[in-house]
């Protein structure tokens, strides 16, 4: 898919296909975000890749709308650094996370973030070290309406752009 | 270009042709920006568009490793609510300028974030209110060397795939 497609197309999709993703998918969509460029490349993040379906449904009850991840054909736990340690921790991890979003959709892989407000539940689920922060793990899997990947977009979706470009000064 | 073909070529670029964009281009970027995802839709960002090669010139002066602002032919100064107030607003912020940087990339235009150490003395050139904060303003134009949009990525930019992606569990 041209990107002008994906990026004029891509929407969250939260109803997942009972049906699993290719290897070579999974490996692409992480690949897109294990590449993403971060400040001085220090790449603050570590990914935990979830296929198993009882840990998805563990891990969508520490958000109050993660329910999507019980559904997702996979999860992708997004670690980062502490990010009070400075502003483009998660400004890199929200690259990444676009990245892999793109990926997946340019092959028809619909997928949709979800805030974790328990993180400390989900520590338990997935053991991973204090010195990590989870906020966001993303559902991906094939819509359950496949035609969602290529409709238009309906209009009205986001503020115009005349509200939201300013030009040269504010 | 396709999106297997721009994230798997996309590199920061920091060296820019004396060449204007064109206009539709620059729409395009802003556009992919815009229409990116939020956490509940909040778009949490304002754009400030700069041509202007005084302005540009000033903002270079504004971060460490900001030079190569006064030679892009645009740039785009991310506005966010306050970071400090949910962990989503730098997060989204990311997701914007991937957006923009993967749709520049794919009609040509090379890009590189500049981290903005200086906001206030941002503030003053671009006179933004206080409650937006200013951490990063986004370089655009046409590579020097055009051959860079195209060339295969080296190897060992990234850590490996096997040291960022944990299987099921940490």
């Amino acid at each position: 898919m041209e990107v002008r497609q994906a990026l004029g197309t891509h929407r969250a999709v939260r109803e997942f296909a009972a049906k699993p993703l290719p290897d070579d998918a999974v490996r692409f969509i992480l690949d897109a975000g294990r590449r993403a460029q971060s400040a001085k490349n220090t790449q603050p993040w570590e990914f935990i890749v979830i296929r198993d379906r009882e840990t998805l449904r563990r891990l969508s009850h520490t958000g109050t709308y993660a329910g999507h991840l019980s559904g997702a054909a996979l999860g992708v736990a997004i670690l980062t650094l502490d990010p009070s340690r400075r502003w483009s921790i998660l400004f890199d991890a929200g690259q990444a996370a676009a990245q892999m979003q793109i990926a997946a959709w340019s092959i028809g892989i619909g997928s949709c973030p979800a805030t974790i407000y328990q993180p400390e539940e989900a520590r338990q689920v997935l053991g991973f070290p204090q010195d990590l922060a989870l906020n966001v793990i993303l559902s991906f899997g094939f819509p359950t309406d496949p035609s969602v990947i290529t409709d238009t977009l309906r209009r009205g979706g986001r503020r115009p752009f005349e509200e939201t470009v300013h030009l040269e000064h504010w």
